[in-house]
């Protein structure tokens, strides 16, 4: 069962930049009315744990072997999830195993707009062997459409009218320009649930669709989903790890630790933590409150990754300005092991090593990292996973999908919407030449002092 | 020429978020002071640009045919130049071409201790043509001697005495356990300069040998560096774009902006971003001051990408707290373009792109992103590099090299140690039961409320 120790952000154990009793006492008294109103709400991602999959893992698994690629297109909230599903669940070296050995296509992501990237990505595709499932869940997000634009020129130059069997979409069920080119081609099209956002529809069709290509069991994603989200359900604020991070993520906010700090020790994990960046970021980070009051609010979430980030940014951690809260996320079970070999003995570098295993190495980092951190006054709360395997990362995710929902309620901001990004998407129209935008140009223009493209 | 822009930084641009013409005049005369100190003191990295390359690149040259992979293992600064270098001048997707496209072997990173992960990559691993450089400028570095330790079994099983022509080491010229390995079993070894920290050794033999054996330029890396060395040299401080950068960051920290944001705008430059975020990091979050003083000072830096991350932190970076400065990379010359196709120009999500490049749309969403954090008030520059080859980059590592020597001089702190992972280090040594850490086992265990391992 994922547990959550938080003994290292306590006070009366790490010194004042820890929380106290009194902070304790607030924050379970919070926890009932907090939780009842996002169980009240009922934000859409709720309810994705018990949706039926089985269209889309029929889909999945009737193509697989059709496929000896899979591009998905999508940015952001529509890639990220996915990535951290088949970048845990999956060979460390998936795309370079043999194709034997992987049993489904490789997998790619197109989630940008570089020319040099895409370039590079189609030069190691084949056009009759691939499958690109297109991801906007608006249907009209610059980046994605683009993208589509140039795979359907890819598409048809080598393949002609049936570019159309090599294209997926997964959109809004309705609206959207994506899901009209779906109409009007026959493309396949799969539902983004329009009430559950980007940032929070892993585990709808845009992250379990790719995960099914890419052979993971999507049902016991969904299982250990519905076992956290029942588990939650049923315990007690004190019980709840999806309250206890909420909340003292927003006790330290309150203590001036304006950044919090996902830090794996487990390379499997690395992009889970990219994916808790957005949700975190996006969700919390905000101009207004519930009531309309400017308060530009909003933690900074900062990934990295153990043991590696020791030697990159635990010097800071440790010395620098005492403004993060720390969560460690550490797996009991690595999947593999190695012990250390018995050479050079009389060489103090090596000779302690000798027979001890390195997943013991890794948790002795872990370990010794959040103390190092404790000694200088710094809390750190930390996560243990049994395994990471299909089952426990679906739990992991939903709870901090739910921990995220708590934190909007604690923080008073509306934790699903995106108001701060409207004025940059508009820009690039105006910049792009879309129609209807000629006045924003020349507002650019005066700001950059000149003409700027 | 790499070009810095920091029009929207200015205060009588972007209104009391910018710096003032006050904050300019300080800037600037502390700039003969700075440069001069840091140009006296002169850093072991400033040499680097002027030695002779040519016994690591015939070795490369000599030896490129005979592996199908290199492995480098290394952490930190270890690892970190060396992917950045890689990831930015290889095809994008360079492991993954077949062997005649590449010319050179693929190229593997083994930077962490996780067990998952390093089982996952020996599996895709043939020993007898895999060729293992072992990075470590102390010769001690906990995480890359267990690795070494087992990679030589790993090697060693299949090949019996002759694993010896499969690994080459990188180490301090005399010092150190790994050096006494190269000399007892015969391994040929490049030197660290002992006076060049591991963050500031990316143009020594640390970075340089796995770029040569990915066919990348080194002469043209270093060329790029000298040029950039004489820029920075012949300018006055006005002129100077690793100082502005230095100073710009400082003046912005003093007014509250403890983050520091690099954004490039190519997925090439990803990686310089988690170079740099080590290189800061790690030179300037300090404890203490040089006069002795607790300070507890240094600016955060995070590592964000466009246009993607505009889909992940740009809501939190326009709406959430004023307490950042980004810094955006942008290519003018991004090595490869799509003109995007007319198809569907009724619909409004697509028709206005037909006839745009990509390239186009990327630098629009750059600026519309500058511009819609300068509208609300947060300070950004721009970096803007002619094109991604090794020439240019070797320019831009060696000027962010300078910026943070300079940024060391203006935060008055010791910019080469890191004092602060040492506990953390000794730490590790003690749960790992490495002699002579009896002692400081039992005040973690007392820390943690009971046996931890």
């Amino acid at each position: 069962m994922v547990h959550l120790e938080h003994r290292l952000a306590r006070a009366d154990v790490i010194g004042e930049g820890g929380f106290t009793y009194e902070d304790w006492e607030l924050l379970l008294r919070r926890g009932d009315e907090v939780r009842a109103k996002v169980r009240k709400m009922g934000p859409g991602f709720c309810r994705l744990p018990y949706d039926d999959p089985s269209d889309m893992v029929r889909f999945a698994r009737e193509r697989r072997g059709m496929y000896s690629d899979l591009v998905v297109v999508g940015i952001g909230g529509s890639a990220l999830g996915a990535i951290a599903l088949i970048s845990a669940l999956s060979h460390p070296y998936y795309n370079i195993l043999p194709e034997e050995k992987r049993g489904g296509p490789r997998v790619f992501f197109s989630d940008n707009v570089d020319p040099w990237q895409l370039r590079g990505l189609l030069d190691v595709l084949e056009p009759r062997r691939t499958l690109f499932n297109v991801v906007t869940k608006s249907g009209g997000t610059a980046e994605t459409v683009a993208t589509f634009l140039v795979v359907r020129r890819f598409l048809e130059d080598a393949l002609g009218g049936s570019w159309r069997e090599h294209v997926v979409v997964t959109t809004d069920p309705e609206r959207g320009d994506m899901r009209e080119v779906a109409g009007r081609e026959g493309l396949p099209a799969f539902p983004v649930p329009p009430d559950v956002g980007g940032r929070f529809s892993v585990l709808s069709p845009v992250g379990l669709l790719p995960a099914a290509f890419a052979g993971i069991d999507v049902g016991e994603l969904l299982a250990g989903a519905r076992d956290m989200d029942l588990r939650l359900k049923n315990s007690s604020p004190e019980e709840d790890p999806a309250y206890i991070g909420a909340a003292l993520n927003w006790i330290f906010y309150g203590k001036g630790k304006r950044m919090t700090v996902m830090m794996p020790y487990s390379r499997a994990l690395k992009e889970l933590a990219e994916w808790f960046r957005q949700l975190w970021a996006e969700s919390l980070g905000k101009k207004l409150d519930l009531e309309g009051k400017v308060v530009q609010v909003g933690p900074t979430p900062l990934r990295a990754l153990g043991a590696t980030d020791q030697h990159s940014q635990v010097q800071l951690y440790v010395e620098g300005p005492p403004d993060k809260f720390f969560t460690f996320i550490v797996p009991e079970d690595y999947g593999a092991d190695f012990v250390f070999p018995e050479y050079y003995p009389d060489l103090d570098a090596m000779g302690y090593l000798a027979g001890r295993r390195m997943s013991e190495l890794i948790k002795a980092e872990q370990i010794a990292t959040a103390y190092a951190l404790a000694e200088a006054g710094r809390p750190s709360m930390t996560i243990k996973l049994p395994k990471v395997d299909p089952y426990h990362l679906g739990g992991l995710l939903y709870m901090f999908e739910m921990q995220t929902a708590y934190a909007g309620e604690l923080f008073g901001v509306n934790a699903y919407d995106q108001p701060g990004v409207e004025l940059g998407k508009r820009a690039t129209y105006a910049l792009m030449g879309r129609s209807g935008y000629e006045g924003l140009r020349g507002e650019i223009e005066k700001f950059l002092g000149g003409i700027v493209i």
